[in-house]
């Protein structure tokens, strides 16, 4: 599971808060960005997975995130996601900003393929990752 | 530590995405906000902080939060928010969003005090927990 | 037209930008909640012009907004809305921005009621407002 | 005045509300980030106004935007951001969000540069438009 999307973030002076760093919820904006991308390289797109597999998309189920180094406004970074790990109903994915080759933060989404839950309404149901999923999570965007 | 403070979240149509349902990096901001809310109630808000520690305030370290049942605009919920732990130079911030007796998501959050680091600019470094907000933190409230 | 919806909003340290004051866009999530509220409080929420017009709801055609003073992290304001005027196919909401009797910053919103564009796809058409809705701007919440 | 700074934007998921257009202060977001960029390409960035012109910026004073065509998840756009004109303390920017060569929206922000106010504290006062600022903003960035 070595793919990985890479995408370029500029800090803008609405993304910091009064301490003139990023407001962190920020960060969480750019890994779900991170893992639509992601999902788009690899054929696994929003409107994709709807179309093929009539679920409502990819919710998230967990997140979280390990600060290490702040960003102020008008730094760079980028944002690598990659599909960590994947088992049973579920799968992990990985999200690192870096800046010039150091690791500013960390970052995880757990997420699945929900559909409507049968009994509960309003609530979601996690369905088996259907194994072309797996593989190509595995092996990365078709040729 | 038990001390918790409460707050009460309607979800707005701007919070929602296009699956109806609350785009989950909104309730890193409300944990956010709960933090501050509980720091506030505890006489440890941000400028307390900074006036009497000669800190730049609670910067966050780890967020994390597992989302059990999405929320859509309109209906309600509070954010319960606690010291959960305080641990050397770290304290976790526990957030419990609830409706009707029914718990919908949990999140923490590791802050430290921080201070400018001596060596790296831009970076933070994390001062010792000073007793007295230990004890604060455990004892809720001055009465 | 001269019923008044109200609500405070509490300045949260992740509203504010480096400068240590709002950032100016969120005014005007704050001004489209007002507009929530207010079409609420009319009776003509999102769900009821749904359901009895078959408009996909009240788009925006135009916003605008004065900044006269700025407000910081823990400061209060109330954001008052009321349906401003009413001409053909749109409407106008003002908000205002008010404490302690000071006027902050005052917004409008042109409104409209939208049904999908018979030939242009993605895009709205208005249509003319129903009479018993420029009743209910004029008169405010049946009793 | 017919310096042009652009920047594209994508529209992400987390911008789009459950109508599954963009949800449209983040559109004021994308101006404050164009009027922001623009300001940098003509040597004008936050930085050069405080150190050259003991200022604290170049706050808002007016907001204001016309919707046209709405976007949604997945469309892309260019940000075209020029100063339309200055007058005695102010100028306006002039933000026109376009794709394909379709103008979606048209946008103006009034900016001015502003000084703390020497009575009212938190606020700001606006001082006169240096010469040479008026001369950039009609020439363009240095050669």
């Amino acid at each position: 599971m070595s793919f990985v999307s890479r995408y370029p973030v500029t800090i803008e002076w609405g993304d910091c808060d009064p301490a003139r760093i990023v407001f962190y919820p920020n960060y969480f904006v750019w890994f779900d960005r991170g893992a639509h991308h992601l999902m788009d390289a690899l054929g696994l797109g929003h409107d994709a997975l709807i179309a093929k597999y009539g679920v409502v998309g990819a919710p998230i189920a967990e997140a979280s995130a390990r600060f290490l180094v702040p960003s102020e406004y008008r730094q760079t970074l980028v944002i690598e996601s990659s599909v960590e790990s994947c088992e049973g109903r579920r799968f992990t994915v990985l999200h690192r900003g870096v800046r010039d080759g150091t690791l500013l933060l960390e970052g995880r989404e757990v997420r699945f393929l929900g559909v409507p839950h049968p009994e509960h309404k309003g609530r979601l149901r996690a369905i088996p990752i259907p194994p072309e999923i797996v593989e190509r999570f595995r092996d990365g965007p078709k040729p």
